[in-house]
C-alpha cells in the first residue's frame, strides 16, 4: 500500500501534531492515476458525494419541471453555511413544489461558521431546518418526490424511493455493491454508504470524462458539477475551503467537502476524478491535502495554477494576539 | 516502542475515523508504570501544565500576600470557558494587585463552548481578555510580578522573569533541559516548551507522591492540585471534560487538558502522574483516552471507579435529529 500523505501542524521549529490522509486520483476506466495511502478500505463519503445523490433530481426531470437553474442545482449539492442567501433559496425550492420548511427531515444545527452563528444569535435567531447545511440537498429530494408523485414523509429513510435511487446511482458510478452492511446514518438522517476511495474517484472521473455510464446519467451529473462550478458560493459559503478552491480556477475545478475529513471532486479538462479522506476525520488535514492533490494533478499541464494550489496547501497559524505560531503543511516525501 | 492507544469513531457498524494516542504513567522516580505509543519524542504540553506554570505564584508568596484561596488558585491553573464567574474572578485577582484588564497580554477569543459564545453574542457582548481561557493564569503571572516588584509589561516574553521562573520549574519537575530550540509560542503568547510525555508524567508524579523536588516546590504544586480538585469548575467550565473527570472522584483525581489533544494529571493516592497526547491533536481522542487511562490506573485498587471512567471513555454520537449514528470508543487491544 502507498504511504499516506502526511499533513504536519507545526509550532515554532517543531511538528506539534500530524495527520495521515489517503487519496485516489482515477480515470473513467477506474485506473489509479496516482494515490496516497489506502484507497481500498471502504470509507463513508458523507457530503462529498452530494452530486451523486442529486443526480436523480435532474434525471427524473424534476429540476427542469420546476424551472431550476444553476443556482438551485448548486444548492442541491451544497454543504452550505446557512447564510441568508442559502436559507432563502432553499425555501424557494420547497415553495416551488408546494412544500414548506416543516417537510424537511434534516434536523437543525447552529451554522458551522462561527461568524454566521454569532450573527444569528445577535439578531435573536435560532437554528432552523432551512439553515441546516444540507437543506438544499433535502429540498432536491423533496422536489423529486413531489414531481414523481411519491409520499414525502420519511424521504430520509433507506427504503424510500428517493434514497433507493440515490443508492443505485452511487453503486453505478462507484462500481461498488453497497448492501445495508456498508451503510450508516448521516448527520442529516439519510443513509451514507461506504465504498473505496478509488470508487468515488472513478465515479467523478466518469462525469469528468463523460464516459462509463448511461449518457443521460453522465449528462445529469455533469450538469450538476457545472452548476456548482458556476455558483460555488451556493454550494459552500463565505470563506469556505470549497469556495476558495473553485474560485482559483473558475469552471475548471470541482471540489466538495464531506464531514470527517473527506473531499471528492473532478478536473474535467484532465478527465480525472479524485477522493481523499483524513484518517482522523479532521477538516484542517483534508483541506491541506485537497489543495496539494489538485496541485499534483495540474503540475504538468498548468504549472501556474498548480502553484496557487500549493500555496493553499500551506497555511500560517496565528494565535489570539495575531502572532505567527506555526503552520499547516504537507510533509515533503 | 509500545503501540499507541487507538480511539475509534464509528458510524453504523463501521469504523469511520481513528486516532492514535501516546500516553505515559510514571512514578516520582520517573519509572514508566505503563505506557502507550511514543513517550520519548518531545511534545508541547500547552495548557496541560498550567499547574507547573503557577507554582512560582505560590512559591513566591504572592498568592498568600493577596489572600487568595482555592478559588483563585484553581483559576490560575485554568483553561476556563469564559463564563461570567470565571471572568469576574479573573478581574478580582487583577484588582487585588492594583491592575486592570488592559494589563492582560493573552489576547481574546470567543468562548470555546458554543453555548457560552452564543449567550455572549445574544447579549451584545464581545470577546475580552478576561474571557480568554487563560486569563486566570495570566492574572497569576501578573500578581506575582507585582508582588516581586517586577515590570508587568512584556510578562509573556520568554526573557521576562515570570516566564523564566515558569521554565525553571518545568525543567526541574520534568527532568528535561528546555533550551529555546524546544520552545514555541502558545495561543496566549507565552512560551510553551516541548518535553517527552514521560517527563510530564514524572513531574505530576512528584507532586502526587510529594517527593523528587524541593519540599517548598512540592508543597506549592500539591496545593495547586488540591485547589483544582476542590474547585474544578473554576479550572474548566460547565460540561467540560476536566470537570466531569474530576467530579467522578472528588479530591482524588486531577486531570487537565491542553490544546492539540493533550492531557496531564495525577492520582495522588497512587503516587502516579500521567501525560498523553493525541498525535493528530484532536480533543475527542484525548478525552476518550484520558478516561481510559484513569480506568487503567485505578482498575486494581478501585474497580468501581475504574468502571465509571471506562464508561466515560465511550461516547454515543447522535446526529442533528438526535438519532444514534455511532460512537467514540477505545479499540480493544
Amino acid at each position: 500500500m502507498a504511504e499516506p500523505l502526511v499533513i504536519e501542524v507545526t509550532r515554532g521549529a517543531r511538528v506539534e501534531s500530524l495527520h495521515r490522509v489517503s487519496a485516489a486520483v482515477c480515470d473513467a476506466a477506474g485506473a489509479l492515476v496516482f494515490s496516497h495511502g489506502d484507497t481500498v478500505t471502504p470509507v463513508f463519503p458523507r457530503s462529498a458525494v452530494k452530486v451523486f445523490q442529486a443526480i436523480p433530481f435532474v434525471e427524473s426531470g424534476s429540476a427542469d419541471a420546476y424551472g431550476f437553474t444553476n443556482r438551485e442545482l448548486s444548492l442541491a449539492c451544497a454543504s452550505h453555511s446557512g447564510e441568508e442567501g442559502h436559507r432563502r433559496l432553499a425555501a424557494e425550492m420547497l415553495e416551488r413544489a408546494g412544500l414548506g420548511e416543516p417537510t424537511l427531515e434534516c434536523g437543525c444545527h447552529w451554522p458551522f461558521d462561527m461568524s454566521v452563528a454569532l450573527d444569528l444569535a445577535r439578531t435573536g435567531g435560532a437554528p432552523t431546518p432551512l439553515g441546516n447545511n444540507c437543506s438544499g440537498k433535502h429540498a432536491g429530494f423533496l422536489c423529486t418526490a413531489v414531481h414523481l408523485g411519491e409520499e414525502t414523509r420519511g424521504y430520509v429513510e433507506a427504503a424510500h424511493p428517493v434514497q433507493r435511487r440515490a443508492l443505485a446511482v452511487m453503486e453505478d458510478l462507484t462500481g461498488s455493491a453497497l448492501p445495508p452492511s456498508m451503510c450508516g446514518t448521516d448527520g442529516c438522517s439519510i443513509p451514507t454508504a461506504a465504498a473505496p476511495l478509488a470508487g468515488f474517484a472513478r465515479g467523478f472521473a466518469k462525469l469528468a470524462a463523460r464516459q462509463g455510464a448511461e449518457p443521460s446519467r453522465l449528462a445529469a451529473g455533469r450538469r450538476l458539477i457545472e452548476a456548482c462550478m458556476a455558483e460555488p458560493w451556493l454550494m459552500s459559503g463565505t470563506g469556505r475551503a470549497c469556495l476558495t478552491l473553485m474560485e482559483a480556477a473558475p469552471g475548471r475545478v470541482f471540489a466538495k467537502t464531506g464531514a470527517e475529513g473527506v473531499f471528492c471532486g473532478a478536473v474535467p479538462e484532465l478527465g480525472l476524478g479524485f477522493a481523499l479522506k483524513a484518517q482522523d476525520g479532521t477538516s484542517r488535514a483534508a483541506e491541506a491535502a485537497v489543495a496539494h492533490l489538485l496541485a499534483e494533478m495540474l503540475r504538468e499541464s498548468e504549472p501556474a495554477l498548480a502553484e496557487r494550489y500549493d500555496a493553499m496547501a500551506r497555511r500560517t497559524l496565528k494565535n489570539w494576539e495575531g502572532r505567527e505560531v506555526g503552520e499547516i503543511r504537507v510533509r515533503r516525501a
